[in-house]
């Protein structure tokens, strides 16, 4: 007799759409198949999709964001917004603050994040501050112990590193088989650019676009290449919002480059003129790189369907807009540069990538999962246990109504915004309940009581770290 | 009770690996899981990877190849050599003879087909002679009735449509859901150069490669690309050998094309200096477009690696070698251009991709169960009937040994030829059993009684012959 | 004492500028330098430019247009009206009949034009029927002759060659320096969508822009280059109207192939939105390639700045439009399909390319000069007896007011059109005067009595038809 | 009556090559022609070239190389040796030391000069500390006193600058008109190489070039061009060694970039293999960006024939090899980061492109002119004073033996380095007799007396640095 059994629905994986039911024990799903037999418990998902449980890799939950501003959400109200699009493990960032050590600041995340987390959690480290001690003893101790992806910006003053620092981390990435990730805009040329504004007074949230063209990522994206290629490592290009970034991906892989990108609904679904609203409404849509144009959108939406990107990710990162403590503080609501960067998304990836994308007919619905669940878990270290529906995996599973058609209203929403840049945008396909390791945590869109029982997860390497032989025969 | 069990194997799909046993009844796969219970039948897979059948899409056999020169697989050999290199279906080529309908073209190969198959068979329908009676009836009604691919040559005389009427052709596939396929080589160019080849009296096997440089192949590679653009159809491009050719597929796609790609392991395995042999031996690896040289397998790995190819097939086209009506027929033995073109390997395209690509880490499990069999099936309409292991697919299985080592010996095959091209290739990771419909067809290396009762499969439009939406719910 | 000395003026060369006298003796250039002396005859050029005359290598004249259609210029208005556009030297073509020989069609075309010009004349020879005779005779002895280029055509049904016969054209080319010009169009493709396009009833002038998209053009231009990479000739690609047929130009050229690339100034004037004009007054813009978007022009004027154009050419071919023998021929009115393809050109070709391109500043005055002359002359074996203002050379000179501003008129123009497609364009910078071979035959605007005794010429090869080494010493 | 008339050459210059003689008055060639009269002295050319003097823009001398090393050169056998190579112009640097002011530097280099100059000289301003009084005040200052070029460096530690303030170099050019040069390495990247390479023992002078890898030059050439991208500048590569860098420059050019490419003699001739000599013979060949391999020396051949590159220089930059203060200092002699970087090559600059790319046909003869002397003059504001053979030009011309032919021998070189990198080469074509400004300064390989009475040239803006229209009229 199994723990629970999902019944009558439609299972997706990356690979397969095909009707059966769904076997768990222990959290694990043990069968699919057809008559599966008795279960102490009965999920009914017939007319529905089945679908492994979304893993967001790039969330930012409870971060500082400098001068004090205090991001949106903490994790209770980051992973119930999480949860309640569909995902059932999210992987935010420990950022390292300078001066700290590592194993300090994930102290502080950890703390945070336990006992008040709605889905299960894994954390990216961010190196801000590579010291000989982080370099030489911290990362690769944390590697060992499962913290096997890094992040690096090469912008904002307070984060950014130097190519020699940036080199550095990727040689520990070498020796450790960590995975690299970079936020790529290369932070001088903005600087250059946002004096030029400051000369002209062009002071308004729009100048956030025109002071990080598509030049500058693309620059930055090349040069995270290139670096790439001098340390001799694999790389993950986040938040790609355009074509010329893209070709910088592909070049890259032409000359034999192991590269894997990443692009997001804003990329999709805005653009820079939604920064130029009335009354500083643009600071809503202030996130970098900033969204661009028609025929970026174009560009992404191509980049999902030819290969360029293997992920799909929010960069969640919320900030509340009419708030001193949010878009609107008192530096931001006079000059574009205090503007917080980032808006939320890890509530709607989902809903928006399956209407536009699978409904629209640009992606399959195998697609659709590998770039939401299965690539995330391959990414980074949690495939089989994360991201797909096979034997043997964690019973994380989402169970989508293809057909409910909603419009997005930040009343709906569970994060701890007090707007979505979405607002008023009709989407069809929602998922409806969700299973987290074989718990009923979501039924028909009501939380059970346990649902806040999510797990921290310790990851292996990347598929993508090392040159990877055939898996092992069981 | 299951009618068979497949127990303790390491089950691989293109999307997953994982460690499960499979139960089927009435030729499908109805459950998998843990403990299945039992079964009338039970194959033990302990040790080796249970892969859904693998499908080839590229094989001729029984064709007529000019001059009197007979194939040397009729449809008892070939697809006994088939099941023997781990496939359960292929799709072998129709062709219409100049001045022949296409319904009397198929009542003859179902005719040497019937009763003869040790695999399930498909054809795709080579179209020669285009007339408005084909266009305008016969086309459409055999894609209504499961032939829902064409073949078009721009090469060889016999076989060879001018452009006209390649976009009449295209325009059938448009018009109806059907999928082309196109042998690129500028017919016009190779006869230019053979007959400077001529001239300078090079009638040698090498002449053979020389003959039909890449620019050949990348012209035509450009030309069907940009004719499939002007009818507005998606396009199969079958055994790509190089990069330039590689790169016209590439460039469609950023144009916003639909364009499949395929290769096939004469260009990763074999070079022009493969030609260049000791007493006309050359003629033994005599294919077109001919192998190229180390940099063009590269590219071609490349290309694998990449996503550039969706299809690795065989293109088996045997000829005997010692022989009056193969290879060494009395004009071909003189002169290059009446040796045969066409090589065996539908019994070795899985052993090489396994053991030069999964072995050797070039690609993992997943990629080679989806160039070998999912993506094969998805192109060709006959998924998710075929081309997975999933709950309701047919029971088409080949377990894999990964650590039988064996070297290549023609003694060894069960083809109709006299020689392999790969003879004294040692490979590593062989199929040992085989069950197809459900039913045990080899079984350790041993075929069994009631093999030779493969079925014809009438097939659904591709999955790409037009923009799919979501798959329906069950 | 000089015959004729040219005073004041400012010199320009593809190289050069600068102020200095002219002096001319028996027809050519013997002096530049300051304070020359006396002279029977002196022009004075201050406060103008002094220019190499025009060449203009493509235009045709007199040549029969299908279905009794007659071209609007013979030889004395067409030469008549380039020499008003300040071109000393024109290239027309020789047309090739079905079923004629090559010296019956230059005899003719010969006898028409002699006697009858205002410049300097010589015939590229269109080649549409390569029969053997034809290439194994005519040819070779008429590139010893001094007819040392060839037009190919890929489109018109009366002119096309396979890609046999173009490749048999360029071998005579490889043998025997002669030079290789393509129209590159895909006839095969046109067909195919007209027959669309009649099937909807769009019958307009505007179908024949849209029955010709950019990858029909494309696809021949690459096709075009590849034909020259087997049988290794280089090759002229002629009026090239859209960056993607740019690129071909420049893959070609990366891969080493000589590749010399032509546009005209529809390209960068009009759009196919003028060939949806009222009452089929979109006539007068049908010309094949047919003009396309601001971003093809944009990608026209770059190439004329980077210099993947090396030629800027009229491809004047004018017809009268209100005129049952011209553009509204009784068919035509009804059909675009029988509207016949060209517009007239040679007199605005060069105040088009000053007025638009060094006026605004897009491309200096040697390279005008360059496009307009100099790279003409060396194109096609003038240099440097033509295209320079060189001590030796021909005195061909064009005397330039570079702020005459004057609007287009065809009550202005000289040719036998009763149109001009850029009526009322404003241009600035005119010819003012004209010296051809020493004579002064248009002075301030005025045609001189002796204008009327323009030359036949013998050229040489082209300095890009093989690899040529340094110049001789003299 | 001239002061100088030269007599029966062969006259090149970037457009033509033609027979004239040269009458000169007053420093200035002011006749061009035949039977120009008489003279006061006369220079028989028969047989020979007759070319623009030589202007090589890109000419180290005097420069302090860091650790007390003597750069080999000081301006009398810098400029001795460059005039002896055929060149009447050099452009050295003059070079800001940290903490230095530009006025200062240039004070020390003009004295350093002044007096000793066999040809006419003048300086790039490299900026290594761009204060805010540099930015604000001084290069503005000097570009209006004719100082218009700066130069910046993306390596070497005492030289490098941030991406900030190479923006700010750049902004200042953009506002004055100035062009910038850059020099494109990654040097984070080439430390982190180097401290791999020490961690080996790896300290031989072929460590020099594998770390220098070229992705180390590419990366920094793609953001050199964002950078100009970003402030809206044109901008110079300099000595490009390898067709990626290359790449990098024409995509820029795609994007509508003003990018002006330089390559250089080693980059044709000399491979990392050079630098693997026995006992520390490779320090004679280690320069920066390194000499690559065969395919890069084809790749700049081609970029110099199709126009990757508008400037062939010699980055002339020479030590002495045997010498305590050369290449074998202390440090140097134990570990290759301590070899200095440079290599001579001024005097062989001309003959080198001549022999191997005139004679051998890849370029012709007024190629030649424009890459050696013309652009030059043109890129650096000198035209038309200098670079071309023209009426009121400055009489700088170099007649040139096109058939004689001499090995390279240090022995015969006029520098001040003890050895040639290029000894034992044959090239055939050498300049026989120098006239610099109207002066006869070498005559038949002889040195005249008052040779050393070479001026400094103040600059005009260069005609890339802004958007120039038609050259005025005289």
């Amino acid at each position: 007799m199994f723990d629970l059994i999902i019944r009558g629905g439609t299972v997706a994986t990356a690979s397969d759409v095909y009707a059966a039911d769904i076997g768990i024990e222990g959290g694990v799903i043990v069968q699919i198949g057809r008559d599966l037999g008795e279960a102490k418990e009965v999920v009914d998902a017939s007319g529905q999709y089945v679908l492994p449980g979304g893993i967001d890799s790039h969330v930012h939950i409870a971060q500082p964001s400098g001068e004090g501003i205090v991001m949106a959400d903490d994790f209770e109200t980051g992973t119930r917004s999480a949860l309640f699009g569909g995902n059932t493990t999210i992987l935010p960032f420990c950022l390292q603050e300078k001066g700290q050590s590592l194993r300090e600041a994930l102290k502080d995340y950890h703390a945070l994040a336990e006992g008040n987390c709605y889905t299960d959690v894994s954390f990216h480290l961010i190196v801000s501050d590579p010291t000989p001690s982080v370099l030489g003893q911290e990362l690769p101790a944390l590697v060992e112990a499962g913290y096997t992806s890094f992040k690096v910006f090469m912008t904002y003053e307070a984060l950014r590193l130097s190519d020699a620092q940036i080199l550095d981390t990727m040689d520990v990435a070498r020796r450790t088989g960590a995975l690299v990730m970079v936020h790529c805009e290369n932070e001088d040329a903005i600087r250059y650019l946002v004096g030029r504004h400051e000369a002209e007074g062009e002071l308004a949230p729009k100048s956030h676009a025109s002071t990080r063209p598509i030049a500058v990522e693309r620059e930055a994206t090349h040069r995270a290449v290139s670096l790439a290629e001098v340390a001799d490592v694999p790389l993950v290009i986040v938040h790609v919002s355009n074509g010329e970034a893209m070709e910088e991906i592909e070049r890259a892989r032409r000359r034999g480059r192991k590269v894997i990108g990443e692009t997001c609904p804003q990329y999709l679904m805005l653009t820079a003129d939604d920064l130029d609203g009335m009354d500083w409404e643009g600071a809503k849509f202030v996130c970098s790189p900033p969204p661009r144009d028609k025929a970026s959108q174009d560009a992404c939406w191509d980049g999902l369907e030819r290969g360029v990107f293997d992920l799909f990710s929010s960069d969640h990162c919320p900030f509340r807009y009419d708030d001193p403590q949010g878009k609107l503080n008192p530096k931001g609501a006079k000059h574009f540069r205090h503007i917080p960067n980032g808006i939320p998304g890890v509530e709607l990836r989902l809903p928006i990538l399956f209407s536009e994308g699978v409904k629209k007919g640009r992606i399959d619905l195998p697609r659709f999962v590998a770039l939401t669940s299965t690539n995330q878990a391959r990414t980074y270290g949690l495939y089989p246990r994360k991201g797909t529906i096979a034997i043997g995996s964690d019973a994380d599973l989402t169970i989508w109504d293809p057909n409910l058609t909603r419009t997005v209203a930040h009343a709906d929403m569970h994060d701890g915004a007090d707007y979505s840049p979405y607002e008023g945008l009709e989407l069809t396909g929602w998922p409806v309940t969700v299973v987290r390791n074989g718990s009923v945590v979501i039924e028909n869109g009501k939380l059970s009581d346990t649902a806040r029982t999510g797990r921290y997860l310790s990851r292996k390497r990347s598929s993508f770290a090392s040159t990877a032989g055939p898996l092992p025969v069981a």
